[in-house]
């Protein structure tokens, strides 16, 4: 349902991003990148979890040069985040990393810029300019918003990776003000075509952060507008990579493992609703197959949801029916009700 | 910046939904409604969360006779959930509330809707045609989608009412799908100038409820569609208020409380931003004023962010300094980050 904007696509070591490829999920480590077993252990946790690209901060020479160690034994693309100083992407180059990421907020000589462009396109590296409302250069003429501010300052650094003859560019926008982020891809999507990385910037805590940026990349990623995608959380980046897979689940974007249908229970409701559907949810994240399971109190959506879910039940006093792919294949008391559903959850094979 | 639907503004007790209104945020009750002080007690812990509307299941007679008590108690107007039977609406306008919500897809007799919408417009209740994809009377026709038919039973419902002269109305659509729910607000906000009551139903838990509903309501919400909100999550209905600002938040429809911008943190961060974070919004939970709060790991979206926020932190090494409405008032030492940030947070003025 969902018509994605055409872009270029770029590969990112073994991964495609952009052009037909799905959207791609991706992460950022938090441990020092000089420690590298931590570092490492950290990847191998995000690959895990389904993280498909992970970004590395390299703040100084030192974890510049641990990079090399930490590629070899991911087994995902890394990606080195480069501030400030072009010779950190100079060193990353070296240690072989996948992808670079420059903010041309504090990286902004075009001479040194070319020479990271020169040696990227040597060995076939992408990079991604990433804009970030935190740290934009000072505005050298007036724009109408600081979308525009934004938009203007990737546009520049675009211009000059082309003149370099480079176009393995993906570009980010992001602000954490919704709205500015939103007519930030907006506006640059309809300029270039070169693929997006997309999220919404130091959205905090996941309890208020998650809903953040599922409304911020909701909003783009319904309009078409995003090849990847990072929910920044303060918090263990796991969190970050099940968050956005829920985002992209909610639009059938992607597929990634079971989903839970449950209602919310109320007035009418005569079961524990939501310790079934706790139960439920806590046995389903060890799964990794997709289906819908629908867990119902009572007979107003009941019936109509679980009969559409792979598995589900509906609810009612003292009981439950439970349906398979359609059909009702038994009633329940509801002290067996929990144990009966996970019998069927089973069934479905979805255990890996 | 978000240009909203003009819709019609209708009175549910003390509250205007729709017109120039603020969007109103909802929740339901998830006590027997038969048990009066349960019910009370619920709403009124809603209520002190930012609850504008409560919603109260009425399964039988017995829970719409409790309504007129719940009703003289309850600090906000109250809506009574009306399934199967319109005998039950009719007691529930007898007890006094302040809304109806009726489901087409189960009171479909139209002597029946008569009766209720002539009692309703004698008192002047309004009326929510609350249509749910899981209930949904058969298909008297082909639909091009699921959408279409949610439209066209509350189109039919419609027209029954105004043919009573009766416009007291608003409408929900309500889908788990996100896609099939935003194509049913789009369609029907296309047709009627009724204000909308818009959510994503059966949700789930909170962690992957939240994120569903942020990105379907955020997405309306966008385009200006929705007067009324309710997150449905399968949790305490308080953690749904607290989603639902969250969201209007995210989009600058509403302020509620404070707002904390942090940092995801990453190996470029030399001081614990997640326990920094995680102490700042412990504490200014119980704050009332809005003001916006910015934890930042390092130098590089630090100083922007923290300059823009009413009291930010850009941390460094084993430091940070401390801005307040956009100047340096002072710089700490690590170990004095947390409390110095607190003080000035306190020093806004926002406990209530």
């Amino acid at each position: 349902m969902i018509k994605r904007r055409r872009s270029k696509s770029i590969r990112i070591g073994t991964v495609t991003v952009g052009g037909n490829a799905p959207i791609i999920v991706q992460s950022m480590t938090k441990t020092d990148t000089r420690n590298i077993p931590a570092t490492i252990s950290q990847i191998k946790g995000l690959a895990e979890r389904g993280c498909e690209l992970v970004r590395v901060a390299v703040p100084d020479q030192e974890a510049a040069a641990a990079l090399r160690k930490i590629k070899t034994n991911s087994p995902i693309p890394v990606i080195a985040d480069i501030h400030f100083d072009y010779r950190l992407a100079m060193a990353a180059i070296e240690s072989s990393v996948d992808g670079l990421r420059l903010n041309p907020g504090n990286i902004s000589e075009p001479e040194n810029i070319s020479k990271v462009v020169r040696a990227a396109k040597e060995r076939e590296i992408p990079i991604r300019i990433g804009v970030n409302a935190g740290s934009l250069p000072k505005a050298l003429k007036p724009y109408a918003s600081k979308a525009e501010h934004m938009v203007d300052v990737a546009l520049t650094q675009i211009k000059l990776l082309e003149k370099l003859d480079f176009d393995l560019i993906k570009i980010s926008l992001k602000a954490f003000d919704v709205p500015t982020t939103v007519e930030a891809y907006r506006q640059i999507a309809a300029k270039v075509s070169y693929p997006l990385h997309i999220g919404i910037t130091e959205a905090g805590l996941p309890r208020t952060g998650v809903i953040r940026s599922a409304v911020g990349i909701g909003i783009l990623l319904f309009e078409g507008i995003g090849d990847t995608i990072r929910v920044s959380l303060s918090s263990e980046p796991c969190e970050e990579v099940d968050a956005a897979y829920e985002i992209l689940k909610s639009l059938s974007l992607r597929e990634h493992g079971p989903t839970l249908i449950s209602c919310p229970s109320c007035g009418r409701c005569e079961v524990n609703i939501l310790k079934i559907a706790t139960a439920v949810d806590r046995h389903i994240k060890s799964l990794k197959k997709p289906a819908t399971i629908a867990v119902m109190g009572c007979i107003v959506n009941g019936p109509g949801e679980a009969k559409e879910a792979d598995v589900g039940i509906a609810c009612g006093k003292g009981k439950g029916v439970i349906f398979k792919k359609g059909e009702i294949i038994k009633t329940v008391k509801e002290k067996d009700l929990i144990h009966s559903l996970l019998i069927e959850i089973n069934s479905l094979s979805m255990l890996d």
